[in-house]
C-alpha cells in the first residue's frame, strides 16, 4: 500500500500527468459528474480554509466587508457594459426554466414549458454587474462613499478545457467590489488590494511573485487597468494568482450610478474589483511539491505536525501515548495543530508515506528507544530529512522548525524564480529560450500587434509590466522600435 | 433622521410590515433585481458569519470536516430518489444552455441555440443525490465509514412567494451529509445534530426550541424521520430553525453505494443529512426585536458596544476620545467587540437611534460631565434601561452585563414561549385557541387523514412530536380515538 500511495508519475516524466495524480492521491479533489466541475474534498477544503480566513482578516484589516449578492444576473444586464458582455457571454451558464415535471409518455423529468423564465438568468461568472445595480440604490452622495465589499462566491465560467483547480467550469473565489468618490481613491484601492495579494502570496503560500500591470489586451473585460501578481511553476510556466482591477466609470455608467461630490456636483462613481480563487490551490501544488507528494506552507497546511507512535504491543502504545499526549498539549499551546495518529490497522511506514504524500509539515514518530532515551524523531518534509532530538523543549524545536520550513521553501521558491528569470534581447534569442520556460524580461514596442505576434510565433503572453525592478529603456526585441521598460513575458496556464 | 430612522411599523399594528421594514431599515438585507434572491448587506452578512462560525466550531467539535460538492445537479440523478423527485422537482431553476450570442438583428443577447446541453442541469435545490453519486466512488469497506462532511453553500428552490431571509429563491445554508455502517449509527447522527441545532439556537441565538419529530407528511423528501428545532416567533407562529434527516438506505440504493461489513458482507450504506439557513437570519429577528429595532443576543452581535462621546468642541472630543481608547483597549482585551463612533456628521441623539435600531447590545456614551466625574453612561438595548458608572473598571461591568442581556432575551423569550404553549383537549377549543397563536400541545390519532383535517379547518400544522416533555397517551382531539402522546400544533411561518 505504501508503495501504491507513492506511485505519482514524476514530474520530469510527465508534469503535468504529475499534476492530475497529486490532486486525486493526496486528497485534494476530483472530477465531479458534472462536465467541468470539481468536488473539492476534506484535505483539499481545510487547505482553501486556511487561505480564506488569512484572505479574510486581510481584508477586513485593510477595511472592508463582506456582502453576498444573488447567483442569479440578468441576461439584460451583462450587455450593459460593452467589453464585459465581449468577455463573459460566450462562457455563461443559463437558465431558461424554473421547474421540471414528469414527460407524459413516462420517460421521466423534462423541462416544463410552461415554467420558462421571461428574461433568461445567467449564473454570475462575475458580480460586477449585479453588484453595481445594487449600488445604485446605495449611493446618494459622497458621504455614502467609499463602499469597501467583498464576496465569499461560487461562479460559473463554461470552460472548454478544464483542470482540476486550475480551470474549472465553477470554482470558488473572493470578488471585492469597492465604490469611489475620485479617481485617484479607486485607483490606490486597486494598487492596494494587489500589494494584500502579494503579501498573502509570499507571506502565507511562501510563493514568491512578480507584481505588475496587465497589457490592455490581457485586462479584465471592463477593466482600464489590470493589476496583478504573477507566480512562476516549477516546470517554468507563469500563473496569474490574483488581478485586481481599476474599472474607472464604466460600470457606474453602465448602470446610471452617480453621487453628490463635495462642490455639489453629479458625477459616476469610481470602481474597483479585485478575485482570488481556488485556482490558488494549483499555484500553491506547483510551487512547493515534488516526486514523493504535497510539500504544504506551515501556514497553510490543515495540520502542521503528525506523531506516529510505533509499538510492538498495547502496553508499549500505550507508554508511547502518554508522552505524546504531552507533546501534543505542549505544540497547542503554541497553537501549532497537530494530529496523532494511532490507528492501528495501518504499519507506521504506510503512515509515514501517507503523511509525505499529504505535504504534513514535520512528522513526528516515537518508538520503544526512544522511550528508553526520552527522545523523539522529527522528520521535515520539504528536505525529507530526519534527527532524533531530546523530547524536553520539542515544542520549542518544533515551532522554530515550522518557521525555517516556511523560510526554506519560499527561498527555494525564490531561487528558483530568479534562476528562471533571463533577459532576452533578440527575438531570435526568445524564440530558443522561451523553450526552456521562465520569466523573460524583454523589450516591447507597447504595440497590441507586436504582442499578438509574440503569442502566435510562440504561444507566449506578456505577463505583465513589471513594477518593481530595472525600468531602463530600450528596443523591442521584435520590432525595433523604442520600449519604456521589460516586460515579463513566459508561457502560462 | 432619528425620527426617520425609527419610523418603523409597530408589531401590534402589522406584524408582518414590521418585519420587513426592520429588516430594511436596519441595513440587514433587501430584494435584489433578481425575483426572489435577496442581497444580504454587510451588517446582515456579519451577523451570519458569527453564526457560521459558532456553527462550523460546533460541527467540527463532533468530528466532521468540510468539503465542497457541484452546483449543478445532472436532471437525471433528482429522478432516482422517488420521494425526493417529488419534493424538489416542481421548485427547480434548470440550466439548458452553456452560452449567450448577439442576435443577427441587432436586438441584443440571445440563448445561442448551438449550446444547448445534452442533459439540463437543476441548480442545487439540496445535495444529496450529487454527494451520494460521488460517495458511491469514496466508499468500499467498513473501513472508509463513517464519512461526516458538512458544506456550506448555496442553493436554490424556486419559491412563489418569497419574504427576506424566510423564504427566498437563493438562500445561505449548510447541509451536513453523513455515512454510515450502521442504522443505528446514522440515527444516533441524525439526533445528535438536532441536539447541536437547540445548543446553538439556545445558547447563541438566545432562542428557545422544541425539540421533535416531523410527521410522515411533513418529513424531508426522501428522509424515513425528520428531527428539528421548532421556534416560536412573538407573533405567536411557528418556525422550523433547524432540521437533521434520517435518510436510513434511500440516497444509497439510488444510488448503488454498497460496502463490505466487518463480516465481510455486502449493504449498503446508512445516511444522514442536516442543515440550517440564513432563515435563521429571520428567527433571530422576530424573536427578540421590538418597536425600537433589532435586538440581537451579545454572542452573535458584529459590535457587542458602541462609545458615543458627546462633546461641544475638538478640545473636548479629544480628551473623551483619550479616555474611550483606554477603555476600548480594556474591553477588547476581554474579547468584546468594540465601535468607536467619533463621526463628526451626525448628531449623538442620531446615533443613539441608530444603534438601537440595529441592536447594539450595549451603548456607552461619554460627555463632559462624565469627564469630569470621571463616569461614563452605560445603555442596555434589551432593556432600554440607562445608568451612569464610574470609568474604573467598566470593562468587567461590560463584561457582566453583555452575559445578562444574553441570559435575560433568552429567558424573555422563554417565559413567552412557555406562557404561549397551551393543553388543549376539544377541537372546539382548538379553533378558538389557535387564532391566539402559540403552540398549542394536543392528542392526534396519528393519521395523515387527521392532520390534514386540521390543516384545511384551521392552517395549522403539527410542527413537530416533541421527544421531551409530558408523554401521557390520551385521546385524539379530533376523532377521540387513542393517541401516544400530545404533539406540538401551530400556524407556522
Amino acid at each position: 500500500m505504501a508503495k501504491e500511495l507513492k506511485e505519482l508519475t514524476s514530474r520530469n516524466e510527465n508534469y503535468s500527468q504529475w499534476y492530475n495524480d497529486l490532486v486525486i492521491k493526496a486528497d485534494l479533489a476530483e472530477n465531479s459528474a458534472v462536465r467541468g466541475c470539481m468536488v473539492i474534498k476534506p484535505y483539499g477544503y481545510a487547505i482553501w480554509e486556511k487561505m480564506q480566513a488569512e484572505l479574510d482578516r486581510m481584508f477586513k484589516e485593510t477595511g472592508h466587508v463582506n456582502a453576498y449578492f444573488p447567483l442569479f444576473i440578468p441576461k439584460s444586464f451583462l450587455s450593459k457594459e460593452a467589453d464585459h458582455v465581449e468577455g463573459f457571454a460566450k462562457e455563461c451558464a443559463v437558465v431558461t426554466h424554473y421547474r421540471l415535471k414528469n414527460s407524459k409518455d413516462g420517460s421521466g423529468l423534462v423541462v416544463d414549458p410552461e415554467a420558462k423564465l421571461e428574461e433568461e438568468l445567467v449564473v454570475r461568472p462575475t458580480s460586477e454587474t449585479i453588484i453595481w445595480n445594487t449600488y445604485k440604490n446605495w449611493i446618494q452622495s459622497y458621504r455614502d462613499l467609499p463602499i469597501l465589499i467583498n464576496q465569499w462566491a461560487n461562479v460559473v465560467r463554461w470552460e472548454m478545457r478544464t483542470r482540476l483547480f486550475l480551470r474549472t467550469a465553477e470554482f470558488l473565489w473572493q470578488e471585492g467590489h469597492t465604490a469611489h468618490a475620485t479617481a485617484e481613491e479607486a485607483m490606490e484601492e486597486s494598487i492596494k488590494m494587489m500589494h494584500v495579494y502579494a503579501d498573502f502570496a509570499e507571506n502565507f503560500m511562501a510563493m514568491p511573485v512578480v507584481k505588475g500591470v496587465k497589457t490592455a489586451s490581457e485586462r479584465f473585460a471592463g477593466a482600464l487597468e489590470t493589476f496583478c501578481i504573477e507566480a512562476l511553476m516549477q516546470d517554468g510556466k507563469a500563473l496569474q494568482a490574483g488581478t485586481s482591477h481599476f474599472l474607472g466609470q464604466n460600470f457606474a455608467k453602465a448602470f446610471d450610478v452617480t453621487f453628490l461630490d463635495k462642490s455639489n456636483q453629479l458625477d459616476y462613481v469610481w470602481a474597483s474589483s479585485w478575485g482570488v480563487s481556488t485556482r490558488l490551490m494549483g499555484a500553491l501544488i506547483m510551487t512547493h511539491s515534488d516526486d514523493n507528494g504535497l510539500v504544504l506552507p506551515p501556514q497553510l497546511a490543515p495540520y502542521q505536525v503528525v506523531i506516529v507512535p510505533i509499538y510492538r504491543n498495547n502496553e508499549q502504545l500505550a507508554a508511547i501515548t502518554e508522552k505524546v499526549n504531552a507533546v501534543i498539549k505542549k505544540l497547542k499551546a503554541l497553537g501549532i495543530s497537530v494530529k496523532y495518529d494511532d490507528n492501528d490497522s495501518k504499519k507506521p511506514g504506510w503512515k509515514f508515506a501517507e503523511y509525505e504524500l499529504k505535504g504534513v509539515p514535520v512528522r513526528l514518530a516515537m518508538g520503544g528507544r526512544d522511550l528508553e532515551n526520552a527522545t523523539i524523531e522529527v522528520a521535515r518534509r520539504d528536505t525529507l530529512t530526519k534527527e532524533t532530538v531530546s523530547v524536553e523543549g520539542i515544542e520549542n524545536h518544533v515551532a522554530a522548525l515550522l518557521e525555517e520550513i516556511q523560510q526554506n521553501i519560499y527561498q527555494k521558491a525564490l531561487d528558483f524564480q530568479q534562476a528562471s528569470t533571463r533577459k532576452v534581447d533578440s527575438y531570435d534569442e526568445f524564440k530558443v529560450e522561451i523553450e526552456k520556460g521562465g520569466f523573460l524580461l524583454c523589450h516591447w514596442d507597447g504595440t497590441p500587434e507586436t504582442e499578438e505576434k509574440i503569442k502566435e510565433d510562440t504561444k507566449a503572453t506578456i505577463r505583465c509590466i513589471p513594477i518593481e525592478g530595472d525600468k531602463t529603456p530600450g528596443v523591442c526585441m521584435v520590432t525595433g522600435k523604442p520600449s519604456a521598460q521589460r516586460v515579463v513575458i513566459a508561457r502560462a496556464y
